[in-house]
């Protein structure tokens, strides 16, 4: 594909910086700066925009608070947008055949919807829906009476099992396991015995789901993940989990039982969370911080057990100084028993 | 479903709490008591049974200590365990063809029992025993000569290498890995050689197994994980790791090689273990806790390296107090300054 | 299978210690000293020497600095090396039909080289090209235009996303997922827009990656793992990380975006890395421990966040010895009250 720098300017709603002849320039890719070579764009905000000037990139989309650029430039509102908007221009659409593949297996009742893809040995169970534009990788399982909503991306080898609901532009990864039964079980002499799990898993709109991630089914009701919620790769979120709105939960990050959390709160890689509490929104937990109770609304957390940041990084910077803490602390003992030992004499 | 009170109170073993017409009261569901509606029954024990009290439940299933209640009940010794009954009783089986699909492709000398589920898909290997009620979900692969029990339920997508035995009642979630090689390497003039991990994986009978959980075979000999243990999602068991039995180790807990870990011991999520040690029986370990020596039997351990749960809450609560410590120790030095001057004067 | 001494002494390049009739002693199997039966032959190195020779094995591989045993041994430079020769000859290899299996899915432009196996189920997308003697596995995705190269085993249930390389001589363990999307958005105006992931992996020679493992694509260019590295179950490489050759990533690691990690580095299990840092060659990352800024080569880190070990050791022997600091610091500020009043008397 090829485009000039002025079709570009007009798709990211930019102006052009510098020359005027600029606008003739083609462009024949988009990549990050660390990447780009001649006949790329590229984007930088601050403080990458010197970097991005010294890279080979043809043209560099910025901030539209840049006035002067020693590079062919086009000023957007906000770059980021405008990049993402740039790489699906640039990235050919995988060639997805829309059809139910021969060798993939429908149950009785299967409701599916305009221009679906369902791939090779896909197993889609009796009674399933599946929404408009939908497209379904191979090796993917499908149980009982699951609802599947439109504009939906479900990569090979995804298990969702029976009874799960998942909304439109929802995005699950290779090997995802949604629905599985969660883990409860009643000891009784020294017996696990298992709670059956009878809830379902509600996916909503916009969620996106990593690789070999996996979300419990509730013991009753269900385990939810609201709109425009993103999970990383081998997250685990155990039964009657819920996440709020527009959350990010990074890699490796697990959420223990009946966990409740807001909208717009962040886990980072490797977090956690007890069971049973409840996370206010705007949280932001730092990497491999865990909270191991209530946290209110707008807290920055660190450490575990996670406490705020600024008393994590208290605490942290203490603990460096111990070993010599404790060098101050020999010294005081041996002036004061010299003094004391003046004093009796 | 509707059942009566009266119905439920028999199938329980408990006793009706309250007016006579109770009985007739009709139940047409059971959920845990924050989800509860008309018509549901769920249970409560206490701190709980004031709240169970104010939920729009018909019926609670309460510990046969209350002899006086505000809402019908049933009293019984334990109200968990009837709680798991009446889950069962509610909850339809799904239902099951007990066939082997003809997409099923079985190798040569494979044994089948009776009633068995073979679903779409699976790939089953020569030389592989399954025995009788068994069900086996679509896409998992069972390797040469693996025995699979009895009364045994294989989730979607489901991989057990070759050689392996699993038992009866075993229950294994869609994505697990059980059987993948050890990871184990000899390192020679910088490079890394592969060492054959020749022996396998024994899961003894009611072992439930997560998803996505991975259970490496052992180098020679076996990887051991004993009858009653419930691994949950994400779970990492490396070579030659013996788990006891009635264990839990909860989501994303990893144990590394050689481990020897007693029965009835419980790792709490997101924990671990150093190699080629060994934990006695009754162990708990706290949420991301990690021993990294041999711990006795009947230990209560926290934190990293992991010690006795009463040590790291001293450490705890000391790393909290340490801000304030090394102001006292800089006022301490400054008085025992001035002491010292007035001294040498 | 039946061996002399004389035969696996020849075979492992080593001497027999002992009796001349040593030479004409059967072996029926090989295994870990804590397995060894009658028939066997294990290895040993200090300090298990003594461990062996109690052994019910037949007979024992020391290192050749061993000149009297109280066992039939053979003398060799490495009995590392020499053990995995002898499993490797007593390994019987599984018996893999080197056919492309009937239900195999192939795309249209797939290259297959000569001797390679595709099971049952896997499905092979347009463009693919796979190299001589390659194995894969039932229930494998491989797609579009993804190179496999040879020698290469693919065990079940793997997904390999569009775009990606393989080398030769690598391993991938069941329901590893390669190439699947980066965790990348931009937030605008509380939403987060997914940055389409356009970039791919590149898995070089001889790496191997461990069960339910996830490396993501990059944004754009490569995440790459390079030559002779070595990756356990469950790990996680996000978009754009480059791991150098001949690393070890033990299970459950997790590394953030753009880390790039040099050759010959170790991270055991359970650790992790911030993204966008640089990690030297050498390194040595304990057990759960995590670097959030950038470490020089031949370091050896523990703790979060990770420092020298030998700071970490301090720190933790330290925090030990909080509680006792806290009485001392109480003692001396009663000690120099009582001083500071017989002064003002």
């Amino acid at each position: 594909m090829k485009k000039t720098l002025k079709e570009l300017a007009a798709l990211v709603e930019g102006v052009i910086l510098g020359e005027t002849d600029f606008e003739n320039i083609e462009i024949t890719g988009v990549t990050g700066i660390e990447d780009a070579g001649p006949g790329n764009i590229t984007f930088a905000v601050p403080p990458h925009l010197d970097k991005a000037a010294r890279s080979p990139a043809a043209a560099v989309v910025v901030p539209d608070t840049v006035y002067q650029y020693p590079k062919p430039a086009i000023r957007v509102a906000n770059p980021r947008v405008a990049f993402v908007t740039l790489l699906n221009l640039f990235t050919p659409q995988p060639d997805v055949k829309r059809e139910i593949h021969p060798s993939a297996i429908l149950g009785t009742g299967v409701s599916i919807g305009g221009n679906v893809a369902v791939m090779a040995y896909a197993v889609i169970e009796d009674g399933v829906t599946i929404g408009n534009n939908t497209v379904i990788y191979p090796h993917t399982y499908i149980g009982h009476n699951s609802r599947i909503g439109g504009d939906t991306l479900i990569y090979p080898g995804v298990t969702i099992r029976e009874n799960c609901q998942v909304g439109n532009r929802v995005i699950i990864h290779s090997g995802a396991a949604i629905g599985s039964d969660g883990f409860g079980f009643v000891t009784f002499n020294g017996q696990h015995i298992k709670v059956p799990q009878v809830g379902n898993v509600i996916i909503e709109d916009e969620v996106e789901i990593g690789a070999n991630a996996t979300i419990d089914r509730a013991t009753t009701s269900s385990t939810i993940v609201r709109q425009g919620t993103k999970i990383d790769n081998l997250v685990h979120l155990a039964h009657n989990v819920e996440i709020g709105e527009n959350c990010f939960l990074v890699a490796q990050t697990g959420i223990a039982g009946s966990a409740k959390v807001g909208s717009n709160v962040t886990f980072a890689g490797q977090t956690g969370s007890a069971g049973h509490l409840t996370i206010g929104d705007n949280c932001v937990f730092a990497a491999r911080s865990a909270p191991i109770s209530d946290v209110p609304a707008n807290s920055f957390y660190a450490g575990f057990p996670a406490r705020p940041h600024g008393e994590w990084l208290r605490a942290e910077g203490a603990i460096g100084k111990l070993p010599e803490l404790i060098k101050k602390i020999r010294n005081l003992e041996q002036r004061l028993a010299k003094l004391e030992n003046k004093e009796e004499k």
